[in-house]
């Protein structure tokens, strides 16, 4: 077998065998197959696809190249989350305490955030104190008494897709379905979870950018979670505007925080709440749905969902102190609206651009190396329908110093026009 | 400017200007951009094109990345000549003679074979004593004395090119026309000479299949030449069959004198006519088809062509007696034939095959570090339209040993009917 065979094959739309693509993936891993071959593959592969088959191949070869966290040593359901990332996207933080205050197991690992979207780490992270190194075993002792668990990577997995994903990202060849599914599903599966939720997102502040690209991520996602005798569920879900209205790291703990006090903003309430009774609904198959959400709005009301937000600050050497005190994540020394120059109500919101003014003022990363500010962010005072007066705050920005290349790119975010229009709706459609 | 983006929007189908060409190959020449980069670049460029302008950019670049022969201080019109290469080609050897006899100067830098196809300079070494290796002045001299040379490359010409072609040799994306277009033309106008003579070859035993593909790359090669002011045309020509009846070094070399004293297959003869022709009218703009081709047969009859041939052999230090006596070349200990198994007309020949059996029985190179026998090859004793009796002789294999893999391959390759067919004209289109 030769890479450039295969490469030739794949270029010519015809598809790889489970032999071939094990021959590719162990060959990059161990060296002896080199960069430039793999990127050309990439790229071939972001031209021709990649079969429902091969899909389950590639994602097998990633999965077995590395670690497996085995959870079957934790007695109860274990479940996990994975949002394919947007602009204000702070649903682990809530969803996540819900779930566990319902008996749920919850067990996840978390990435950072790059470009224009957020990470859960760097939210965490903005909590004094908060550890995200946690060793294997610290991990499912912890699940394990108090049900809840948000750490990064600790074991080894998946190391071909590490591998893989760090050249897609140089050589332009991102963007392929078959390849992201396989990306995201290898780590949830080496993540050890029995049920795996999906959170697409599809928008303007989304990688997917449409309704129908979206979907096929997520059916595809989906096939492959099935394919594994994981129950995986897909929820598209909105993001054509930020979630809520907090963008950046301490500012989104406090939104969420607010959520779990049963006070968050009503587009993060719902998806929150949608996205905790669906795997409820996952994984205690006798439950409607208007039982899950009597059940979720109980743990709220009685605020034991908060209660395990708080276990879970602590148990990880963070200040559980914050919850009751936002002053602990300290505040950014210059806070300054942006201004309305018309009135009319807002038609849509360049939600991408928001996410890349957060990161300008230094909330997120442009590069893997790049240090956050976790105290600085957007807090967007309008959202698509809302009306506003010339002159009236669109946004406040919390930022280091003055900013002006953010404040242009927030302001000519939002676009304005005479007539109210409908808002879509947060939860777009599920694919079980 | 970032190599990345200029690789996803070529993925998108846009155009690159001139300065992103000249920042992506630069950069490939001094190490700045990695192959990994370039490959996936490459692979785009496979699926969404090169546009005329970019295949011009891309073709300055290559060309500006080395150093450029200079023949202004040749009297006379300095011509080359270039083929795409097919199975028995040996057209130079004859049509370089020809043109020289007719007042010409030939300064042509020749390849070798790769594959199933031959290579110029393989096929002159099999001459005793023939030196390929000349320096640049040695070069001119030689041109201006006798009007004729063929040698290897002497000065370090288009080095982008050769770094791009052998990313490309094992990345999958040689087949290209904008890329295939862009690495024969700069290979071309660097080498100097002001009239550039195409011979795409179309055909089973070509890189071209299909005759459209050979217009569109030979339209595309044109357009270069002249959009550098270089008179350029394209000889689209029939490669369903191997050119003449001879495969293999020496045996190639033999064939070629044997046109050259009038007496060379009918096929061979009208191409190296014709091909001499276009060269002939290309530079004398007055002249006829019709005056070309009998100022080419006097040259022939008067022994005035054979005796170019002579001349270069001895200048390039080779032994010029290999033109009386064959038995210099030395032979090849094992001849055998390849025998009909039925009787009936040849459809076609798998030409390829042929230069793959020629090149398993030594004669030409699988990988580029392989050696060469130039004793070994192929005579075949039938062609398409041919009858050929039950246990009559297909072909000759001149061998080292019994290679009944070449042997097996020689005879699935000719395809046998009850009914004669007509043969495809030798030479197909003409592109000026």
């Amino acid at each position: 077998m030769r890479a450039v065979d295969l490469i030739i094959k794949k270029k010519n739309g015809q598809p790889l065998s489970k032999q071939e693509i094990h021959y590719l993936i162990k060959g990059y891993v161990d060296g002896s197959i080199p960069d430039y071959q793999i990127s050309a593959l990439l790229m071939a592969i972001c031209f021709q696809g990649l079969s429902s088959e091969e899909q389950l191949f590639l994602t097998t070869e990633m999965l077995e190249s590395g670690e497996k966290i085995d959870l079957s040593s934790i007695s109860g359901i274990c479940v996990d989350k994975h949002s394919t990332g947007g602009v204000g996207d702070k649903t682990t933080l809530v969803v996540a305490p819900i779930v566990a205050a319902c008996g749920l197991k919850i067990a996840k690992m978390s990435g950072r955030g790059l470009g224009h979207t957020g990470g859960t780490l760097d939210k965490l992270e903005s909590i004094p104190g908060y550890q995200i190194n946690v060793s294997s075993a610290e991990f499912l002792k912890q699940v394990e008494e108090i049900g809840i668990a948000v750490i990064g990577q600790t074991a080894n997995i998946t190391p071909a897709d590490k591998k893989l994903y760090a050249l897609r990202d140089v050589t332009g060849t991102i963007e392929s379905l078959g390849l992201i599914a396989g990306s995201i599903m290898s780590k949830k599966l080496a993540s050890g979870a029995n049920s795996i939720l999906l959170d697409v997102k599809v928008g303007d502040g989304a990688f997917m950018k449409t309704i129908e690209e979206a979907r096929e991520l997520a059916q595809a996602m989906v096939r492959i979670g099935n394919g594994f005798n994981r129950r995986t569920v897909a929820v598209l879900t909105n993001m054509d505007e930020p979630l809520g209205y907090m963008i950046g790291n301490s500012l989104e703990v406090i939104e969420a925080i607010e959520t779990l006090k049963g006070q968050g903003p009503a587009d993060l309430k719902q998806l929150c709440y949608d996205l905790s009774a669906e795997l409820l609904m996952m994984t205690r198959i006798k439950l409607t749905y208007e039982e899950a959400i009597q059940l979720i709005e109980e743990k709220v009301t009685s605020g034991e969902a908060l209660q395990k937000l708080y276990q879970m600050i602590a148990y990880q050497k963070g200040n559980p102190n914050v919850i009751v005190d936002y002053s602990l994540f300290g505040t950014a020394p210059y806070q300054y609206n942006v201004l309305a120059n018309e009135e009319g109500y807002i038609k849509k919101i360049a939600t991408e651009d928001i996410g890349i003014a957060a990161m300008l003022l230094g909330a997120g990363r442009e590069k893997k190396e790049d240090k956050i500010d976790h105290r600085v962010g957007i807090k967007i005072n309008k959202k698509v329908g809302d009306f506003v007066e010339k002159g009236e705050s669109l946004a406040v920005l919390y930022a280091n110093q003055e900013n002006s290349e953010a404040e242009n790119k927030v302001r000519r975010a939002f676009t304005l026009q005479k007539k109210k229009t409908e808002k879509n709706p947060i939860v777009i459609d599920i694919i079980r």
